[in-house]
């Protein structure tokens, strides 16, 4: 830390990304990416649009917002295109929260909402989920607070019925709630229906999982026009052309084929079920997951022991230091046949242990 | 603005891109782009890095740093490379100001500065320009307060010397002095050298203007070691992803091409001094520009009536309304051909006013 860091980020703990190790070939199932490649239309706009990169991209991103209005069925206006879906979720810590109006989120969840709140100087406070990792609800109802659930939730992958949901939406109805949905496309039910109903409803999502483009880094936000215009003030202010030229045009060629991510879901949805199925076989304990992910602890050998094991081998997964989860992984879905490897693998290491 | 938008906010203005308009096919010289594509290798890393967009990009940038580390001849600790200039500026202004250390930059510059001050709650002061637009080191030497100075300034063109820059941020070792040099490769002089000898000393550039690449939204930030940590900070606290892939590899292709960069730069610097020539001959008086842009006001006729009647032929200049600034047009020079029907056009208008 250089002595001009300014007092009130001292105390700041960044979030850490997964382990991206240059010393070995791995087969990667510790950042929930999609063991498909993307669409070949993402891949030839992209390309087409690395020609013309002296030019500023849209930073209204029309045809975007256009095409991902009509595919999710919302107006233009409901709409915003950010750089992953972090970023919109920055811009809603910054545009609906502060001291009167703090934070909340389940203290099982995406790692990342306490950064922002942290860095944003929010107060924050952090609701326990139920013992079997459920979120309970009741613990939301009428709090008058900023609330941000990921639905399904990471890490745990589980999903709480749309029910429950536009019960939390409308007992706030003077604070936003902001769903993060960006496992939603693997068995989640998303909120997006509801934004015409509720105002105070900011549903995101992200390109970086069932459209095969973490690379990319493309997220957005659903909801009303004036929390659209909120966010919208907040990216004119920080970083106007955020969405950079190529990106744009592979989120185009996505959308268009969207086909495709529909295929590549259901193929990791069935993958998951077997992964899920032969790793109880195994003696593993594992939630019900709608995710592109497992969280899955041994009843015999610790998460961390798992952990080092499977990278000792070649696999990587994702393990937590926190307390309530340390026991567990988090096993992203890959093809059947890294599944497969993982499984086999995995038999070894009970074997051995 | 929705009733959920925090009142801390409720007075930002945010800033307002150079026009895009889409009801007609224009001669582009109103954002400072580039007229020449980008280098052949960068397209062509792009368009592989495509192919793999289902994996999240490197976050720590490993071999981008490198190159670029080698490219300015400083340390690769040394260099964090963000999502444009823009994301660089903000992150300086989060980690370097606060109450106790306000912004200062001059009152005629990027007028970005003012609105990531409001948009961080910082209190800022805007230091007048010379009547003949250029700066006062003396104005900035020990004032105390965190320094944003653009080398060659925008919109003016004018370049200081690296002797003033200097002074500046010898005479404040207790603040930060940020020099931003998105302009720099089209004749200034960069202060990257004095980045061992001052650790008060933050330097950005883009890939926006020299390097053709503003569509992929590429800048950078160039200080001693503790800086740099503490802009990763912020990174990590924001969006640890900010680099997608494709842009990534373009920036590395581009890096390897910089014999194109540089033939180009000499170009469009030839071309401006062909084009400020025949301004002048039109009776427009031309500030003494160091940049990819030309500052200029014709004594006869208004900066407004000017822009206006280019728009209505087809050819884009930016006009600002500031009062100070408010005679002259920021002409970005394209090619050669370009600014010759700029000078043809002109003249016509001039007739004819």
């Amino acid at each position: 830390m250089s002595r001009f860091f300014s007092s009130k980020l001292k105390s700041l703990v960044p979030y850490t990304p997964g382990e991206q190790p240059k010393d070995n070939e791995y087969i990667k199932l510790n950042t929930n990416e999609s063991p498909y490649p993307p669409s070949e239309k993402a891949i030839q706009y992209a390309a087409n649009a690395a020609k013309k990169l002296q030019l500023y991209p849209d930073p209204e991103c029309s045809e975007l917002h256009s095409i991902m209005a009509q595919n999710l069925g919302v107006s233009k206006n409901q709409i915003l295109m950010t750089n992953g879906s972090d970023e919109i979720l920055n811009f809603a810590f910054m545009a609906f929260c502060d001291d009167d109006h703090p934070a909340a989120f389940p203290d099982i969840s995406y790692g990342f909402y306490k950064v922002f709140a942290q860095i944003n100087n929010i107060p924050y406070c952090q609701i326990p989920l139920r013992d079997d990792f459920t979120i309970n609800a009741d613990d939301y109802v009428g709090i008058n607070k900023t609330i941000f659930i990921a639905n399904p939730n990471a890490p745990t992958g589980i999903a709480l019925p749309l029910s429950h949901i536009e019960k939390i939406v409308s007992s706030n109805p003077d604070n936003v709630v902001v769903i993060d949905e960006a496992y939603v496309d693997f068995g989640g039910m998303s909120a997006v229906k509801l934004i015409n109903k509720y105002d105070n409803l900011l549903v995101t999502q992200t390109f970086s999982k069932s459209r095969s483009m973490a690379g990319a880094r493309l997220g957005f936000g659903i909801g009303c026009e004036s929390l659209i215009a909120d966010l919208n003030t907040i990216k004119y202010s920080t970083n106007p052309y955020n969405i950079n030229s190529m990106t744009m045009a592979a989120g185009i060629g996505c959308v268009m084929d969207d086909e495709y991510t529909k295929k590549n879901c259901a193929e990791i949805m069935a993958t998951r079920e077997f992964t899920a199925e032969e790793l109880k076989k195994l003696g593993f304990e594992v939630t019900d997951s709608c995710t592109n992910f497992l969280f899955a602890r041994h009843q015999r050998i610790g998460g961390e022991k798992i952990y080092a094991e499977l990278k000792k081998r070649g696999i990587l997964v994702r393990h937590f230091d926190k307390e309530k989860i340390a026991d567990y992984n988090r096993i992203t879905i890959g093809t059947k046949e890294q599944m497969t490897t993982l499984i086999d693998t995995t038999k070894k290491i009970l074997e051995e242990c």
